[in-house]
């Protein structure tokens, strides 16, 4: 029994034994477990991207095995994927590793006028490849807002059913905000507290950069600190009911990795619960990727 | 058994016990227990204006926790929140104090064309959660009023059938509503009466000003005395089935203490059931927050 | 037994029972009982118009139960009215009077580009409330006339199957029609028989005006009678499967009583079933109020 | 047993004998009983154009009861008609001839920018009404294609369910055609065709006319022989799976009884499976429109 | 047993045995049983762009017994076609080739603003009929996309239940794409990508050009081979899970012999999976038909 683990779950008291179950799972698989810290590793890209761009630097990523291979072998969490990469390895690697089942997913060819995300599988899907939980992405600020919210608040119920929690990826994006905006800092913390309020066990979002965007903020945060990035971060963490959500945060497009190992130094110096980090990892070579994500679990364990 | 509670419930006659008997339950809890008046404590800003606009004032409030605390040791007949502040907290205050589950939200930071909230959760997490009611936002003037409509009239059915009763926010807002329309004396009555019609069993509606926004309704108004807010909150009184509603009036964004109390004791004196009143309780530190709250309720106890 | 009433009744030979009971009841109910005739009060112009300008001209209607009264005191076959109304009242009137249960309606404050009402209650509350019909208005002409004939085809099965009839309003109006055509005599029977074709069991429509709105329909209009308001309610009658369907005639805004009486009269002469009359009746003072409906019933006993 | 329907079944082998059994029962009433031809009598005007545009020249057609007694007695395969006509007189016909329920219909008052028909009954009224059948329209080249293809899509199958064939009215019409493009040969056999792969047991389009709609369908019609209506309705009943589907041709509106029967003779000698006349048989006399539906009979029966 | 098939199957295992058995049964069927290669005639032309585009080259095929008769003596693995086409044709025809029933279809006479097909059939007409498999088609780059890919998320599921599998026309098409990029090597292999993710058993897509057509997908196409078709096949499929799901390619409009065959040779050296040939196949004489269908299969068997 892992101290770090039950004062993180003691703010879950209230959800069901099988969602929490598989909260303990994720917080006690790999290099991190027991310590209240998550390094997932994602792969959606080569829908949201398309599959050049996402796999022709390495190009052994074209294979799904290669992914959940990497997830196991550098001790991540967990493996989070669309169906399809899922479906191609789950008989294989089921109970290996805890997957998380993307349930909707955006490409770049085109969609709707507002960001919104389309279902690709589902509650039903997550229990039959034997996923540990199911991840959502909402875009607040996206005109399809209800759309999503709503998709979400009943997705979220039917996993709980059958006692699996929810990741929300929660991207701001949209018509009323600029793009500098996505990332502000008064802009995630609203996306990581929204998500929060639907319900979310787990909030995904990314690191928030040192700018306000919403005019009616800006006299909000006239005192609260926010020059370095460990700073925003706790702002984020406190924006998701004081530290009592898990919040991770995501990479972002592939860089040097110095400036990785930086970026996680402050997510984890300002109180973020991980990392979830996928260009930067498989876009590497096999050794170089493995090896860039158990540095930044050493960051998370101290 | 409160000749006052007694009275007002007797309007909900053919309702069923279930439902009945949380109205008492809402009538006969804290301070104002037994008086028929009610003051509700409500904390969905955080969603709806986002957590440092709400919270920074008074950081304490970041934390779910705090809230419900403040209304139980002020005596709050009960507390409203989205889904993520009852969750966060109903393991540990269900049965302390009435929960209002507040089914939909908007954020601010985009959304459909005409103001329509989102469906962020719904009557079976009421239960789950130990909730007391279902509370619901309505916008007439929206050009997706009907959508709204049809989605209250759903939801009350099913709250019924589980014992639930609805309190339904109705904010006049859309294509054909000036700003100053928002709050105007018709719209706010016209307003109301929607609500009472469209079967709510609690009513919250805003303070309404001098001021007639409808042309075709102008004539109308020539002789219904207006000039006090009193005389206006009693025509609002009036226009929810001659009084045989409950009508509580919302408290705005904060503002001085004297001020506050003046614009209640204005609400008692022209008839209104009570007050739900957010950021001027929670944005001040936590004694003046608790102390604004009983001044409240000592006016409505008269 | 009434001849009056069983020669209507067999037009609905094949409906059910349940249906064919609740039809006898309406028209064995009141002063025209057995008469073959209908007067029936209707009060949802709170919600269509605003409590102000339906109730200020006689401020006892703000009370829910002064319709039902009203209603019952002058004799009339039924009363009809939207949910809140309804169950203001239903637990002390029912098995008084039938009640017409409106479970769609609009309100002027906003609403969808083209006309439609919102859906406010359904079957399941009619059955509770004990109501002995249900209403619905469609507005042929609308660009969503799709989802209101759908509507309202699903709804009579469902009122069909607990025994209900169905009385459908039908209001021209929307993008291609005219002001004046919205009463023209070839809108209004058009109207009609659309409502027919749709199986409504009872029609309300507007009395037509001399007047022809549509050039194809124009030539067909030359040999038909509609000189007098008796000529044309003859021809929205023929035009209702040639007076095989109940159709009954709406009153329009307040105006003075012996304007309202000869209306009335060629209604009767004309063939119509009778009359539904709000206005004119609640915004009187109670005495003549009452009056009037009763003037109107001795119109069509003859 | 009758060869010449017996042929024709062949074709539909693998229905179930439900729908088997409602084909036969067409096929062998009236006096074309045992032909394999079919004419029918369609009164849906009423809803489409208006009662006085339909009925004014024949006012005995206001009455639902003329229009299944004169096809009775002129001794018509069916009798198709939407709810309230049938519902009129089911009581009264039910099993004396075949009723075609149409469950979709528009009206010329108004409706949504591109063609699309409201549903207003279904499979449950078709066999509560004892009908034989169940008709639809789509119309190919509307912006709202997808909603009617779907629609038809799961009222088939409902109709299979319980034993009962569908019609189709396959009209061309919307965003993309042309006025003359609706009956142009190449347009109305798309039509004819498409209405097969939909899975319609019987279709029905209107006779085309010499005119090549799309540029890309050009080259292909350079072989086809087009210049009689003859050959038209060959090349029509040819695009309906070789004339392994029952295609039948409207009238259209009223005209010369020379130009009717001219123009039914062409489509009996194109292999056309029957005609399907309303207007210019009930806005004749009685004795007139009997007369030239029996005329059209001894056409086919040729 | 055949290892070339087993190899195949082993990349679905995880899918339910019905699901595999159908696999099998297509990869067993025909002239190719037993290669893990495919040839599959599609018929359903005469929806998408009309009977006589598509049949007035070889008349014969206005008949639906044509094609399947084509395809079983050609040694087909399947035939493809819309649901008229194989109701026209399954009693007679079941068990002697492998159906897949195209539950969705587009015609070319009009539809909504973005590309996206109506719902013409669904699982339990593949069932009742006894097809094999289903097929569907989505747009990427379609403003629809979202409708589409959740349309089809929730088939493969219903079809999986019932032991079929899903074949995915994957075309981009849309507003974002301009026309050179429907068949662009990125466009093209990002589609196949995203039938694979959505879940798909068989996927189709169209022979890529050598030309990209996304600005950010550029540089990662530096160092992929592509100047020969086969190179560009061999992308596609390796985009295709790295060569783990079948990947078939579909032939588009009538050419010549020579140049059909040597686009083989390139998919079949490429190692594409087979092909889908419709128009070069049933627009020649049955002879000629036949004979370049087993000019295919000799191609693929190698």
């Amino acid at each position: 029994m892992s101290n770090a683990v039950e004062q993180i779950i003691a703010h879950y008291a209230g959800e069901n034994p099988g969602v929490i179950g598989k909260l303990r799972r994720l917080l006690h698989t790999g290099t991190l477990a027991g310590t209240g810290k998550l390094v997932i590793l994602p792969v959606d890209q080569g829908f949201e991207h398309g599959p050049a761009r996402s796999f022709a630097p390495n190009p052994a990523g074209y294979d799904p095995e290669y992914h959940v291979n990497l997830a196991i072998e550098a001790g991540c969490n967990a493996y989070a994927a669309p169906l399809g990469f899922i479906e191609a390895v789950a008989h294989k690697y089921a109970g290996r590793i805890p997957f998380i089942l993307k349930v909707n997913n955006s490409d770049s060819l085109g969609g709707p006028d507002q960001p919104c995300s389309a279902l690709t599988s589902g509650v039903r899907d997550a229990l039959r490849l034997g996923a540990s939980a199911i991840g959502y992405t909402i875009y607040p600020g996206s005109g399809l807002r209800n759309e999503q919210y709503q998709g979400i608040r009943d997705l979220i119920a039917q996993a709980r059913e059958v006692g699996l929690p929810t990741v929300l990826w929660s991207y701001p994006r949209g018509a009323g905000i600029s793009k500098n905006g996505e990332t502000a800092l008064d802009v995630v913390a609203y996306a990581a507290h929204i998500a929060c309020q639907l319900g979310a066990h787990i909030v995904k979002v990314k690191p928030p950069t040192d700018f306000i965007e919403q005019k009616e903020a800006q006299k909000s945060y006239l005192e609260v600190p926010k020059s370095t990035l460990a700073e925003r971060i706790q702002h984020v963490v406190q924006s998701s009911f004081n530290g009592k959500r898990i919040v991770i945060f995501s990479g972002g497009a592939a860089k040097g990795s110095d400036e990785v190992l930086e970026e996680l130094r402050q997510i984890a110096k300002g109180g973020g619960f991980g990392s979830i980090m996928g260009r930067n990892a498989f876009q590497r070579s096999p050794r170089d990727g493995k090896k860039l994500l158990q540095d930044a679990m050493a960051i998370f364990r101290g």
